[in-house]
Formats: C-alpha cells, structure tokens, sequence
C-alpha cells in the first residue's frame, strides 16, 4: 500500500469511529469513507483490532512529535509540552479525543491497544522527566523528583482528556490547574521560556 | 418493580458491560445476566440508553454517599474524599471502571450520559470546594483557591480513572502525585486528621 492510501485510510477510521463509535465500527464503513473497497483495506489490515492499532501507532507517532523541540532551554522545551497537550492547534484532531477514548475504553479486551497506551504513557513521561531533570541540574527548576512531575502532568492529560470527552470541556480548564501546581513544586512560572 | 429485582438488573448491567463491551451491550445479555426475561427488562426502561442512565444514576449516587462523612474537622473530610477516589474499598466495584469508562467513551453520543457525568462532576467539585473553603476559614489550610484544589482533585481522579482502565494501573499512584500536589497548596499532610 503507498503511503497516501495507508494515511487516507487511518484518516478514515478516525472519521468512522467518531460517527459511528467503537459499536457501529466496521471495516465496510472504514472503506465507504476513504472510498476505498473493504477487500482493499482487509488486504493490508488482517483484522479491525489491526487497523485500529496501525492507527492508534500513527496518532502516538505524531503526537509525540508536537512533544519535542529543539530548544536547549527546559522552561522552553516544557511549555512545548504543555502547548501540545492542553492547546491542541490541529483543527484536524478535533475528532481525535472521542476516537482514541473509545481504544482506552476496549483497552481492556484488547491487549494490543493496552500496550500501545502503555508505550505512549512511557514516552511522555520520560520526555517531561528528562527536561524537569535539565531544569533541575541547570538551576532553572526548584529541586523535585522528576519522575513526580512527569506523573503529575500525564495523569492531568488524561484527566483532561477525559473530560473533553465526557463533559465537553476545553483542555485549558486544567492547564491552568497544572501552571499553578507546576509553579508550587518547580519555582517557576510556566509561559515564562529563556527570555521570560 | 421491586428495590431489589431493580438493584439486580443493574448490577447485572454492569458485568454484561464489563463482559461483552458496550458494543457487545444488548438487553437480552442483561436479561441473561440478572435471571429475568427481557420484556421485564423491557417493561421498566423503554430503551438501552434509559437503563444504561438508571445505571449510572445509582453508581453516582452510592459513590456521592462514600465522598462524604460525618466529621467536622475539614482534614478528615478530605481525607475521606482521598480514600474514596482513590483506594476504593469495595472489591464489588472492581468491574465499575471498566463499565464507567465505556459509558463515558458514549458520552458525545449520549446528552442523557453527558448530563449524569456533568452532574456528577458538579457535586463532586462541590463537596471538595467545600471542605476547602472550611479549613482555610479555619486555619487548617492554608490560603488558596477552593475551586481550584476541587479541580485539582476532580481532574486527577479522572485520569486515575482512564490509567486504571487503560493502563491498569492501580490507582494509589495517582493518590501520591494528589497528596504531593495538597501539601504544597494547603500546607498540609494528607493522612493527617483532628488528631494528626
């Protein structure tokens, strides 16, 4: 399969699986929206559980990537983190929340998709521990445990997660609640970067 | 219909969930699993969606009663909240997060769902805001924003809750991220009480 087919297909299964949820998901109406034939996805994806792993891995993959960047400064390389989480800029994932909720909610009948959350959890943690390391030896952040604040700030990107989904409820409702709790224990006022 | 043959449907609600999945929800499945037949079923809750709201409604409701004691001294109360969150005691509810989740997954499908998790994030908010605004009146806490320890608290617990289901993960890690997170904005150790 090219690239351009396999995206448009993983884009497709994002669009089904909001209409339709996790319950009326099936591969004919994954084909219908990225009018493909069903035959063609099944040639490359051998079962539903497969193509939603192939599409959870490609969301993770870019996800993680808006995690990233190439500044030195910590406080810059935080706030990038906490843009990517709780500022989502990408119209296009409007509809990503609901899809990747209902692969939380399966997560538990389908080990396949535990172990893709389970590696997405892995990585942001390490990548905000790594940077309140930085900061810590660098003299930017006040002396934590890293690993602490890695936990705190994931566990409120699934909280908030969660309540756009379940409650509609704009993400920036709990950055404020993170900037506050991350100037408490890190000394430092999230938004300010090397300049601030 | 009796209390208890209406206790008996939902629980049974919630093992065909945590068994077969919402997608895999049908009433005869809950017929199956409470020893009665569908038309009973039938009879009480017009459509899937109305006993699926019964159900939440009494989850809600036995989960409000655990947030809350009787004891004046705002440490003790929050202590409770704490304990009910996030080390759940009864070992019947292991299966609810899984049925919650699925439930909450629902949500932008589902006004009446949204309405119950609204609800009951309103009261949940609420009970904490509360207790808060007493201790700092009362000089067991100090200076802060209620509303902001209540989402705090509120938020945390919702992602505790998607790590439990997504990941696994027991939700006592959460709880030290929370209490870490209390002693800087309250100055105060939680497991400390009236006699702490």
């Amino acid at each position: 399969m090219d690239a351009e087919t396999r995206a448009e297909i993983l884009e497709a299964t994002n669009r089904a699986l909001c209409e339709h949820g996790y319950a009326g998901l099936t591969v004919q109406r994954i084909a219908d929206e990225a009018s493909v034939t069903s035959a063609a996805i099944h040639y490359h994806f051998d079962t539903k559980e497969e193509l939603l792993n192939a599409f959870l891995d490609d969301l993770i993959g870019r996800f993680e990537s808006e995690l990233s960047c190439e500044s030195a400064d910590p406080r810059t390389r935080l706030n990038t983190v906490l843009d990517a989480v709780f500022s989502p800029k990408n119209p296009e994932a409007d509809g990503f929340p609901v899809a990747v909720m209902e692969l939380k909610a399966q997560a538990p009948y389908h080990e396949l998709f535990r172990e893709r959350f389970l590696d997405f959890d892995g990585v942001m943690r390490e990548v905000v521990a790594d940077i309140v390391r930085d900061g810590v030896a660098g003299g930017e952040f006040d002396e934590t445990d890293p690993e602490k604040i890695a936990r705190l700030i994931t566990t409120m990107s699934n909280g908030a997660h969660a309540r756009v989904v379940a409650l509609d409820e704009y993400p920036a409702e709990t950055r404020r609640i993170v900037e506050d709790a991350l100037e408490l224990h890190l000394g430092w006022t999230p938004g300010e970067g090397a300049d601030g």
